[in-house]
């Protein structure tokens, strides 16, 4: 029988996100993803380029989750752990894939290929590839966990391979009820709200619009009638509480 | 006497960023913040709008590292339940604090100030207010832990507070070398430049520039001179690597 909800941890990899050098292109990417695909994204990690942190990290979460994402440190230089660290967080070997060293030698040549390359065909003993376009060296999969490269292209080409073998839960649909007022005149009705369907989840999103300042409420719920049934409670907290001065500055 | 080295963990809280409504745009403004005041940001987490997860992850890294700072939930609305949160993970009260009070007293007047506003002066016990000169509702500090709006301009304001007061480390030195070279023709020359200077953390950070491939090759130390000879020696990498076909792609 199919989940109701699956549910999904993404473990961003990589010293260069944590000093500030490269900002993060892949979590927006990802959630926005899962959300399509109906998996639940329910904790986010960004780890050093450390084994240890990473070992700790994809075992806090890999027993917690349905899925656990991973991106960042697969590639050819010494600063790419990630494969085994993995391996050790699962207790297992590591040694060359087969058919990753066939994808590296097709990719490279025998001009090109060398052994640093062919480090990135170095898989955890039980792990299953996924491929990729835009690099050939490929990701991989072992139990629920899946490590991808940290390229955002590299990582969206893995992603895609991905995406149609996942287990879907049933959809969160969204409702969003934009208001140009404070949150603070809304809040009272919102939690009244709330406390009425308690199965859809009401959040409020404050905005600032060209100098205009508001709110999106925004409900989740998986069943449609409930969620437009909180939809007109809310459409009507929103139209009683009009437009106040308030909203011309947050809360 | 000064510590050589200051950690810091961040922790982004809000349902929003995890189902990709919200494109997360703190997480790079802190971490560059940070590295500009020689705080190294160790480990980030993303939860959602859940106590028993904001909890969880405020208690697995406050005793880990120097600084815990936290973005989103402290407004005023039913789902802002960070405030609550950090009280329950420290186990202290949380009550009305005076001057919290008396700014959203002034700042919302008589005729717009009610419950729900008045719910943004609920201080944990014991904690300091980090006020902000963009929404005047102010975040606060416990123990090691900050804790600021999710709003981007009023996090920014909050750090502006609260950066003066941090204590530094000794700055991490940066240089970059940038290589027009697939990473692994760069792997073994760099693996052994790291080997030579296990002090200067070195890593290689590929990039595709307007369809023409490389790596930044990153080196990162506190002293200068050692982090200037392990730049000839990653320099002379780079030079006898030349180019390569493989710059055409990745790695």
């Amino acid at each position: 029988m199919a989940k109701d909800t699956v549910t999904a941890a993404l473990i961003l990899i990589g010293d260069e996100i944590l000093s500030g050098r490269t900002k993060d292109k892949n979590l927006g990417y990802i959630a926005d993803t899962l959300t399509g695909l109906a998996i639940e994204l329910r904790e986010v990690r960004v780890v050093a380029d450390i084994e240890a942190d990473i070992v700790d990290a994809v075992n806090a979460v890999r027993g917690r989750y349905d899925y656990v994402f991973t991106t960042g440190g697969i590639g050819p230089t010494h600063d790419d752990i990630t494969a085994d660290s993995v391996a050790k967080a699962f207790g297992v070997g590591i040694d060359f894939h087969p058919d990753a060293v066939a994808m590296l030698r097709e990719r490279y040549g025998d001009a090109e290929i060398n052994e640093a390359r062919m480090r990135m065909a170095r898989i955890p003993d039980g792990g299953e590839l996924i491929p990729n376009s835009v690099s050939w060296a490929p990701g991989f999969k072992v139990d629920n966990v899946f490590v991808m490269a940290g390229v955002p292209k590299i990582m969206q080409s893995m992603l895609d391979v991905v995406a149609p073998k996942l287990e879907r839960g049933k959809p969160l649909l969204s409702e969003t009820v934009p208001a140009y007022v404070g949150e603070g005149d809304l809040a009272a009705g919102l939690a009244r709200a709330q406390d009425t369907y308690p199965d859809v989840a009401i959040g409020s999103y404050p905005f600032e619009d060209g100098g205009r300042y508001g709110s999106n409420i925004v409900l989740r719920c998986k069943d449609r009638e409930r969620l437009m049934q909180a939809r007109a409670v809310v459409e009507k907290v929103v139209a009683d509480a009009g437009t106040s001065d308030t909203a011309k500055a947050w809360s």
